[in-house]
């Protein structure tokens, strides 16, 4: 049995970024950018009025000063001149303030007349005016390569002109379930028999993560079903099997797929719930062998998978661990990292957690509520209501 | 002008839940339930044994007895026959425990012999056993109508065997873009032009909140080309307006959709960015009219729009707010609420929370790159750093 960090570790090592590929923009949210970003010209592109006025130079609209009118400048549509001494220019927020011109005085501060422009309160200069470059300058690097673009950052990228983006392309999963007491919900369930769920759950993370899952159905515990998995998966970038890592005395997945092509990196991990995960390739796919226990398969995948896509998409990993004061105290633990459903809440500004009184593994419906779960390391001592313990955090 | 919370309000009260429709399982996640998702059996139905070992009566697996092995029951194929007296029979993980059993001896701690089993250690009635309904019985709720469903939620719903869920219909929000200088991204820009940024955002959060959104471009700041609108929204939920509100001296949206049908409700919230929010209908359908300035109209869209969706969606509206410590000091605050990009860290354990020294409107590129609004409310006197002040988390 080797840790969870190790397992993370040696899991993580065994992907690498994806090729990149173009998106249009308005598909871009949810991506991870391929390169840099880089502003290809000054944003905004011109001196830009910040408020609708009039544009003067600061030196010469003093307070009770009268301006010629000698123009408009609206956005989107620049005044073609040079404003001279005693001059002004009618300007809307956005417009491009005109040579010559060094601020904008807002109307509230002027009396418009026919043909000119009384001042007053006198602009310092650069007053409303956002000078060329304010928001980014050409060579500017504005988001970089491994980000997840944001519903913001699609924004910047539009100002900056990019029409399409280079991302990592999705990394493509194949999820499998095996075992002979599943069927899909609303099919016919045999005496004893249970509904396939977590198959779902890790389709749907695998998703959320930025993959593409391919849902390869339910096979029966036999190897020479589980032999047929070999031509399913063509093409795919990691392999998901749920369940049969374990069943009775021996491994089913490994036994059916060693003739194919498997071979192991490792198997089990000291960690509760979620023991017997395997770790390997079948020919030169990565293969997860998630436990078939559905809450374990759900945390493993949490655990495991999620770095997995996070190294095929050339995001950094970074695991949503927070510090928690408990709520209730825990009894030591053992020699298996434990993973203990719990509920969030804040208690004086602090995050506090309080774990579920009953943890088997076979409760999904207090899954489905938790918010996080308490690590307890190998070994940890007991502790107290109060105590500080680490959290990770579940989607938010 | 009214306040922040008054413009919630409002727009919030205009909206009712969209009717329900049947989505596919594996399609649910992040929908929202449209009823009650109620068990209608038992989970597990039946006893199930919480390891792989031998089911037998406790009261005769005294430590060092010898049962006799009747036979097997593996996951999903039940034993048929009773355990009587001194039998018992070969089990694994998610078998069911056959009639007349109720503990289950895990395997390390017995001795397999052909046909009968020695017990070493003897456990207790009930131990290593799931009893039925463990997990949930019928007629449990099992998740609550409005939620927003996860990942986890799909398996439980899953093992509740449901095929098919209800949930609410996508909200249909029409996203337009006004204004002469705009242009898209990868078009040619005129003189003092610039490239439309906000619709794109804003059609992302529509779809990250769960809408369907669709892009209706970028329309001229003229009135017959904005009188052009109420034929392109037939079926909307929603139509956005970007830009307009406030063009010069006059309300363009207003001033040309009234002759189309257009009620205000109100215009102009006490607010900074994003005064000029006009909010009405056009005809029967609401209309947010977002302002022209990006970061604007990205703030009064998260503002404003999230719980417009969330209304639609039947889902209760909570805005990300959190308390976080001040890194550095603010001025007093007038009479707008005011929204300050910053960044959050974390200080000894509570958030922290640091304004990015230039504020303006205009600069896209520091809003891509903040964590949250510092929110301040109307005349907030002087902060300091280490006062504890409102943030609005940006997206996770």
């Amino acid at each position: 049995m080797i840790s969870v960090d190790q397992a993370v570790e040696r899991i993580t090592r065994a992907f690498a970024p994806l090729p990149a590929e173009p998106v249009a923009l308005i598909d871009a949210r949810g991506r991870v950018l391929a390169r840099d970003a880089v502003a290809r010209f000054d944003h905004p592109p011109a001196p830009m009025s910040a408020m609708d006025g009039y544009a003067v130079r600061a030196a010469d609209a003093r307070s009770g000063a009268e301006l010629a009118l000698i123009g408009e400048a609206p956005a989107g549509r620049p005044f073609a001149g040079t404003l001279r001494a005693g001059e002004a220019v009618r300007i809307f927020t956005g417009g491009v303030v005109p040579d010559g011109a060094d601020a904008v005085v807002i109307q509230e501060d002027t009396l418009a007349r026919a043909h000119t422009v009384r001042i007053n309160e006198a602009p310092r200069p650069g007053e409303n005016v956002r000078a060329r470059g304010l928001d980014f300058r050409s060579g500017d690097t504005l988001l970089e390569r491994g980000r997840r673009l944001s519903a913001r950052d699609v924004a910047l990228l539009a100002a900056a002109d990019f029409a399409h983006v280079e991302v990592t392309r999705k990394p493509k999963v194949a999820v499998v379930a095996t075992g002979d007491e599943l069927s899909r919900p609303g099919e016919p369930r045999a005496p004893g028999g249970i509904v396939a769920s977590s198959t779902y759950a890790v389709q749907a993370m695998v998703r959320e993560w930025g993959g593409e899952a391919a849902d390869l159905g339910i096979v029966p515990d036999r190897t020479e079903e589980l032999a047929r998995l070999p031509a399913a998966v063509h093409g795919m970038d990691l392999i998901i099997t749920l369940g049969g890592a374990s069943v009775g005395d021996h491994d089913l997945i490994q036994s059916a797929l060693k003739p194919h092509g498997f071979t192991l990196d490792f198997w089990k991990i000291a960690m509760r719930p979620g023991k017997p995960l395997i770790f390997g390739r079948l020919k030169e796919t990565p293969l997860i062998g998630l436990p078939g226990n559905p809450v374990s398969a759900m945390v493993c995948a949490i655990l495991f998978v999620a770095p997995a896509l996070s190294a095929m998409l050339g995001v950094p990993y970074e695991p949503p661990l927070r510090k928690a004061r408990l709520k209730a105290p825990l009894k030591a633990n053992g020699k298996r990292q434990d993973y203990l459903r719990a509920r969030l809440s804040i208690l004086n500004g602090m995050l506090a957690v309080e774990p579920f009184p009953v943890q088997d593994s076979s409760m999904q419906k207090i899954f489905a509520h938790a918010d996080a779960l308490i690590v307890r390391s190998i070994d940890a001592p007991a502790a107290q209501a109060g105590d500080e313990v680490d959290v990770l955090l579940l989607n938010a």
